[in-house]
């Protein structure tokens, strides 16, 4: 079988053809200037040898290998699918060399890979991924949502894990194809509102163990099906962690219940890579999660520094709704992305930007929000519950969606934060319509990047 | 072929017979105040429950399969040896699941892992390791340094990246095993003084994606064929970053070269993870060290906060000898541990106690030190360097063991450290002399732990 183009909509230029992309990508170089003073001369580079001469990504070169023994569709509410065990039938792989450069990449047999026990990723976290979701619209066509962000966000990622370069428009191509060939079994039409969750992967397989940059490496992408976030709120825990057995008791409400992390359990810090989704920012915070969980919470809610800054609420952005005390208006604050400790999410940028063009005026009953991005403490959000000011808050991100937030556990003390509309406040809910409307085609928007089936 | 029990030498207390442990153990239980205040109650369970009733490591149960298709073993310098790609006939595997605990563990032919693409270890850097050398001593004998010392370090990594508990002590039994299996055909008698590498490792392989605790895990041993560090100073870097073709240029002392981090790279953090030996402390340093190489330096001196406080030199622990100015003694001193930032190295353990009880007072024609553990600056290093009072400094891990070093670059500054034997200074000399006795038998010593081997 051959390689099938994919026809994006006229429209959308984010659903480019697959073609032969015309330029070598090199790494951005760093502005070093000149250090040397006493005697020894150490010249930078002109540019990362390691990119020079090399074979880029390139989607058209794609082999396709289909699948002899299809997998079973498992049904939605299935333990198949709360164990987020089940992936489709068919991955994108691709192998990168030092030596050549970018391989030519595969869409083959989902199945298991062949590691060597010296594998630079089973030691050094070499490895950095995406997440976003394949949704099945309410009009019958597939889309992805915003996915030149995830895979602009991957080639940063990459970069800050010593992982190959590549052109963020050929891992595009790639994964529309991937969607493009399993959407229609997966997500079949008669199930509009479903979707996939569709993870690129990029890992360092060198079979060394020196401590040094990845010569070899593995680029690829699964499509996992995926638990309903918003209906079932969070990630399976571990069987033995979860339930009254532990003599935890839970809140009445539905929303987030969020543990505060305390300063002996810090997830990023300045200089470091917690804006970067790589691996190391995800196990070191496996312990403080599990105790969390263990205790009756849903997330950690991650603070930074003696001033107890908030950041993150598990793995997704953070956002609170206040009124400004001072100004007396509204206001949607979130962590800012300057000191690059939080995650860039494309469901905050998303936020943001819908709510700073929809919401700068009244729409109808609900009130317009200025919208700051900036540090706030935890002892801002306590002012704001003591004083009434508190409106609500909610995640962001592509696993959990648009989650409210029901409580905040903080120094012994727990807030309780305003659900105004039960399940949770207004803005939560305006903010999810309308991003479920983009993504559903329920409203047409460029974000939504229509994926043609492959017939 | 039946397993064989390691006979340790009498007075070895740290080498043990195989036998089954009597104990199961459980996780430290972090110390948690009653945090209840507001309406809510969220108890701690008694004990982490994913502990309870499972099957502990046990090396008693030791599975072992022989390799049909034995390797040939490199000749010492060759570049299968640089390249650090070759390991030994055998590896000890042991595989966890929440649901059994730990299962028998296997000795059997190196090969290639089977692991799906959803493995948790591949995208959330669900991982920890090890590192010791096997030493084939000059009386003939094998012996590994310390051993209890890294079990028990791996058993801290394991808890930190939520990997399974374990007894340390059937970890050592079955690295004992390994090494007694491999160590004769690898390790030639006719090559005394020479090592190969121990890796023990765990990594979670979880076949699902949810960010949660692992919930299935592998354990496993290699040795490897290693170059040796005090030979080539340094690991083969990347050829394409590697040589003259960079217009680096080397300086002519066989001294480590390291250039001083800045602070926007930051390998660690007060409540991170800096002192366990989890995958995420060595991918995000890559960058750093692949640029460092780049200019001509061998590794980063990892430096920490506005007052660059001196931490680790590339993955080994940082030394140095200056005069004190207000006592007029000479000093050792490194960074301590209370804050957590750097791995508490079992090489430098072995310096600190060595020299403290051996150099308080003056050895022949060598000055007594005194070890100081604490903090300190690069602008300590830079005064002490420019009132004269820098005698000397070096890196001290398992991979470049006890290693000169003989420059620092800092903010645009080259400080010549000095070696005044020429190669090194005398306590960079004696220490190592110290230690390559005890490691190849020319010291009968308590941490030199013979192995016996496989007839």
């Amino acid at each position: 079988m051959a390689p099938i183009a994919i026809t994006p909509e006229p429209s959308r230029s984010a659903t480019p053809q697959l073609k032969t992309p015309t330029t070598a990508w090199s790494p951005t170089e760093d502005n070093v200037s000149s250090l040397t003073l006493a005697g020894i001369e150490h010249a930078l580079p002109s540019k990362n040898a390691s990119s020079a001469g090399q074979a880029p990504l390139d989607a058209s070169l794609l082999q396709i290998e289909l699948t002899q023994s299809p997998r079973a569709v498992p049904a939605p509410e299935s333990p198949e699918v709360a164990a987020q065990k089940t992936c489709t039938d068919h991955m994108i792989t691709a192998r990168w060399t030092l030596e050549h450069g970018w391989h030519a990449p595969e869409l083959k047999p989902y199945g298991a890979f062949s590691i060597m026990p010296t594998a630079s990723v089973l030691h050094y976290a070499t490895e950095c991924f995406e997440g976003l979701k394949l949704y099945r619209g309410f009009d019958g066509k597939l889309r992805l949502f915003r996915i030149s962000r995830n895979c602009q966000r991957m080639r940063k990622s990459a970069a800050r894990i010593a992982l190959p370069d590549f052109e963020p428009k050929e891992l595009e191509k790639l994964i529309i194809r991937l969607c493009a060939q399993d959407g229609e079994k997966w997500l079949p039409k008669e199930r509009p509102g479903s979707f996939l969750y569709v993870r690129p992967t990029c890992i360092a397989t060198d079979e060394a163990l020196g401590v040094q940059r990845p010569q070899e490496a593995l680029l690829y992408v699964i499509l996992a099906c995926f638990p309903d976030m918003t209906k079932s709120k969070s990630a399976p825990a571990p069987p033995a962690l979860n339930g009254a057995s532990n003599g935890t008791k839970k809140a009445p409400s539905s929303g987030l219940k969020l543990l505060a992390s305390t300063e002996d359990s810090i997830r990023a810090w300045p200089g470091g890579f917690g804006y970067a989704k790589v691996g190391a920012n995800y196990g070191p915070s496996l312990v403080a999660q599990g105790e969390a969980r263990a205790r009756g919470f849903d997330q950690v809610l991650w603070l930074f520094g003696s001033e107890s800054y908030v950041t993150e609420a598990g793995a997704s952005n953070f956002f609170v709704v206040w009124r400004n005390k001072t100004t007396g208006r509204l206001e949607l604050v979130t962590a800012p992305l300057e000191e690059r400790i939080i995650l860039e999410g494309v469901t905050r940028a998303s936020v943001l930007e819908l709510t700073r063009s929809r919401l700068s005026e009244a729409m109808g009953d609900v009130e317009a929000l200025d919208v700051v991005e900036k540090r706030f403490t935890m002892a801002d959000v306590v002012s704001a519950y003591r004083e009434g000011r508190l409106v609500e808050a909610f995640a962001a991100g592509t696993a959990f969606f648009i989650a409210p937030v029901s409580l905040i556990h903080f120094r012994g003390e727990d807030l309780v934060v305003p659900t105004e509309e039960g399940e949770s406040g207004v803005y939560t809910r305006v903010v999810k319509e309308w991003l479920v409307n983009i993504m559903y085609g329920k409203e047409t928007h460029e974000w939504g990047v229509v994926v043609d089936e492959v017939a």
